[in-house]
């Protein structure tokens, strides 16, 4: 690690690893950084050498952590879903079941896709979908997941009685999905500055298709 | 061009290469094979180096064609949006105004992505969306003009009276095209085998709406 003294750092992440030091907390520190150079290059152009440049370490130092570009992006998709977990799950857990719950989960969804590359995920998605290797087995684990969790939201919406009994929390949130998809399209790509409002709306129309039971 | 004669021909697509010989149509027949391409490997992927190789064609002779790299991308681009437009939207303008035509959009738009690789567009979205050069500016406009035609056509259905005066066309052909995003995510990326019924469903949850104008 270059530049770890306080006095001779440039930037706070490479400071961060100066103090952190080697092992458990250094890893975690590159998966850190990884993780936000995986938004912008994508995982596949996420190599040693560029997460080299990023974060100071030696090549070998990084393949001494991670063995193989393969690996590497496995730890990062898992970081990234930790993080996930712990910035949009994990919070919106705390909110009252059923309806305010699924409203703080759509609010920090869409945090979580507003930053430099958008969300990891949906890159990824495109990058991997028609591989069959580890990486996309993770993928279709995570998004199976992502998927669930947003039915299991919808269910207690039903037990609430805040949802009709005849929603099908499945197609619920395949089309909250395609929301927050057609967010991140048309804010990332197209940069329409009605995205956010179009997102917020067919969200509402969402709730109240399943007031009403139509959905 | 390498086994153009009739006899020795083992691939059709070279066959075809032989002959129609030079000049537009083999620019035609090259940027036909580099779409087919570009589906897979994406755009960034698709180098003159990769398409030699698909098309048989010399890398110098590609070159004469399209000079650069981003230029290749740019031709392959617009060819896949004149096939887009032969294949979903012209075909669909043949369909009465309104609702037919909307159902046979969305119909063939499941069918254009329904190919290996799935649908250009959103791949290339993603590739591109951290980007601001042409490519980027030509896909941005692509995907407002995809956009202003559902929206146009949803106009259609409020003046035939199949959908309520107060439905709001753009914000329909968001939430569509956002079942479309969902579609292709669960379809592609997941394998699910419920991705049609689910997006036909979303799709005729939508046309409800807009009927009874909660839209």
């Amino acid at each position: 690690v270059r530049g770890g003294s306080q006095q001779s750092c440039e930037y706070e992440r490479s400071c961060y690893f100066g103090i952190v030091g080697k092992g458990e907390q250094t890893r975690t520190a590159v998966l850190e950084a990884a993780t936000d150079k995986a938004r912008v290059v994508g995982l596949r152009g996420l190599t040693i050498g560029v997460l080299a440049e990023r974060t100071e370490l030696s090549k070998s130092g990084l393949f001494a952590h991670f063995r193989s570009k393969e690996s590497l992006q496995l730890a990062v998709l898992e970081h990234a879903r930790n993080r996930f977990i712990d910035e949009v799950v994990r919070p919106a857990l705390q909110a009252p079941r059923g309806e305010p719950r699924l409203r703080e989960v759509f609010a920090r969804w869409v945090s979580w896709a507003d930053v430099p590359g958008g969300c990891l995920f949906v890159a990824a998605a495109v990058e991997f979908d028609d591989d069959r290797g580890p990486v996309h087995r993770q993928l279709v684990q995570y998004q199976r997941d992502w998927l669930d969790s947003i039915a299991q939201i919808v269910r207690g919406a039903i037990t609430e009685g805040q949802f009709s009994p005849g929603v099908d929390p499945d197609q619920f949130a395949f089309e909250l999905h395609g929301v927050m998809l057609s967010y991140h399209h048309l804010s990332r790509l197209v940069g329409d500055a009605h995205a956010r409002d179009r997102a917020t709306r067919a969200f509402e129309n969402l709730l109240t298709r399943a007031r009403i039971g139509t959905a």
